[in-house]
């Protein structure tokens, strides 16, 4: 491998830095939320860079876009690279971003330095990873690996009622090109960790070999509306303190796994009537369950199956699991990793071995191709928060990672 | 008293009926939120009844409408009678209405029978008497009282953060009257139960001797977002949660007085950013606490103030009372009350004494002037759902005691 290929940071940071300008957070973040005019903003940016710099774009059905460099054996299944250009509501400048733009700077590097590859190497943008606005999370990927179909995907809808498919319209990101149905020689996504371990231990390339196994619930209640003066104690069905009875009891179970890193979170909890003089008819509770071990997780779940009875009943309302989503991997491609560790031997970078407790679109590709991962610091492990942040500095390994790796497969 | 003393219920009910399609609820009830469109809707209408019959309309500041019949003795303090006609978000077509349009017939009544009364009849209707977008509710008969000024009642904020006073200009009814600093002989208001007990026992006149003791709250929850991934059960501090230990502590305070009639609510959260994928940062509870005795109120309050430090505890947020607010009545006026037994009597109608659950403008104007409250009965009682129901020939007895108490008192 030639010792000069490196990318080009400086222009790195500054897409980053033009990728930050595209909705805005109040603190300096983004809220960037899936098929917003932000998204199409950015989108439109990694469009024109692509075009600029002479890639071929493709979208698909659903959105996602792919942008490829190509190879010298234009039939060989590509390398793809990438992540998401979508953030949470109050999200951060980093979180998807680097993987999809540190994938760009790939691409223009090997372009800088006349390199060619044997096989093409694709960025892929997928949309909606966060599953901020449309849950659940990585669902485009998770329909391009096959195990969704599209017409699953574009019936989902936001909080509004608007159907998934006529705001991806709307934004005119509703491509031409199939989901998914076609063989790909590798994926790798490069992620700022969202956690503290690397930033904490100074190493600056994570090596990322499994995946927390997550469950997702959506958990509905129902009560009766009526009077909050009038009503009895014993006359009331509130929604809202049958929610609250579940949110304690999900907590709960967090804290009895919390010892072995697992987790549990009562993330959002959507109310109706919702207002003061009123007992509240409707709860939407959405739920989210981490383990690093599939078969703890396994046991989570049942405790929540089993906490759910009392909490209706003290609560006096009907609570059922109305919908579940999981995601997870059992460990990440062994060549693929390898090829990361020799790339940041290489470099002379140190490495940490990561277990990501995230959710991340590889999960997906994983059923269908060798995938791995790899991890840059984030200033005190803080993601999903308007104050994520890292720097050139802490990033640049990384991206030299992806570029070597990435060469070192296409070349395969 | 004329025996021939009584309303013409067709008249009334077609008034109630016309009102009920202003604002329609999906399932058969009303949303007419204060100063929504409908709330102009049904003001307008009112309007124009008190035109057609030749009544002066005098508008205050807060929107406060009191439809004037003149008395023999215009410069005598006048009778009021009245209520409100906004309704909750999914709210019945009887609450507050029937006190409105009630009063209304007693004018029409009067002047359909050629009878004069020494002291003017007023008819009221109170803005924003629920509460249910501006809070806190009733807080326009509380600045008509002088106990809140019309500049704290115009910063009042909806969920969007609209104002109140410009929302009240949007709908043209900031009137020019000052608001309250006159002299009112006395009050009535007849209201719907919104309790089972008149409806349960076949008793169509409920005497209001008291009103419960309430104490409003909004307590202010605050956390931090992070990811809901890698973030430690340790490192959160969730608001969600924290705002469900509330929800759930003063949901178990209402059940320890319950056995007394106390009760509690936990009636609205509102959350941010709340969204799957995100830890949520701020949580906005209002709760409510009712008693009969306002000294176990007091020990309610008391019971929540020691309850919320282990529910920051135990969500690892800051928790705290931002605003309170209470009503409830210490008795009506035993004189107003006499002329509500003697005419019942007169009528032949059985009567049962009540102690009102519920909050009402009469509780406010109680501060002012002699006042006192009948009930009507309203099926099964429910209440602040589109399901309420009454009968007119549930109903007529309590607006002909109405009818007879008003005149009375504007004769004296």
């Amino acid at each position: 491998m030639r010792t000069n290929l490196s990318v080009n940071g400086d222009r790195l940071w500054s897409t980053i830095m033009a990728s930050a300008e595209i909705g805005k957070g109040p603190k300096g973040g983004l809220r960037r939320l899936a098929l917003s005019d932000a998204d199409r903003d950015v989108r439109d940016l990694f469009a024109r860079w692509a075009k600029d710099s002479g890639y071929a774009l493709s979208i698909d059905r659903l959105g996602n876009m792919f942008v490829r460099r190509e190879g010298t054996s234009p039939s060989l299944p590509p390398v793809l690279i990438g992540s998401h250009l979508d953030t949470q509501a109050a999200g951060g400048r980093f979180d998807g971003i680097l993987g999809v733009l540190g994938g760009l700077e790939v691409l223009r590097t090997l372009d800088d330095l006349g390199i060619t590859t044997k096989r093409a190497i694709e960025v892929v943008n997928w949309t909606n990873e966060e599953g901020a606005r449309f849950y659940p999370p990585m669902m485009c990927s998770l329909a391009f690996s096959g195990a969704a179909t599209v017409d699953w995907a574009d019936d989902r809808t936001d909080k509004a009622g608007i159907r998934f498919a006529d705001e991806l319209a709307r934004i005119g990101y509703r491509g031409e090109a199939p989901v998914g149905g076609r063989t790909l020689d590798a994926y790798f996504e490069l992620h700022i960790e969202q956690g503290p371990r690397l930033d904490a231990a100074g190493v600056r390339v994570g090596v990322v070999t499994d995946g927390f196994a997550t469950k997702g619930m959506r958990i509905e209640i129902t009560g009766e509306t009526a009077h909050v003066g009038p009503t009895a104690m014993a006359r009331r069905q509130n929604a809202l303190v049958a929610a609250a009875h579940v949110a304690v009891a999900i907590d709960d179970i967090g804290w009895r796994y919390a010892h072995a890193e697992g987790k549990t979170t009562a993330a959002r909890l959507d109310l109706w009537p919702n207002l003061p003089g009123i007992i509240s008819e409707r709860a939407t509770l959405f739920c989210d369950m981490r383990h690093p071990d599939p078969a703890e997780l396994e046991k989570m779940i049942a405790e929540v199956a089993t906490a759910l009875p009392d909490c209706a009943r003290r609560g006096r309302c009907r609570v059922e699991i109305a919908e579940q989503w999981g995601f997870g991997v059992m460990g990440f491609d062994a060549e693929l990793i390898g090829l990361i560790r020799q790339a940041a031997a290489d470099l002379g970078e140190a490495t940490m071995d990561l277990k990501s407790e995230a959710g991340h679109d590889s999960y997906n590709i994983a059923r269908i191709c060798p995938a791995a991962m790899i991890f840059t610091p984030c200033k005190d492990g803080i993601s999903h928060n308007e104050a994520e942040d890292t720097t050139l500095e802490e990033t640049l390994p990384g991206v030299n990672v992806l570029l070597r790796a990435a060469v070192a497969r296409a070349n395969r």
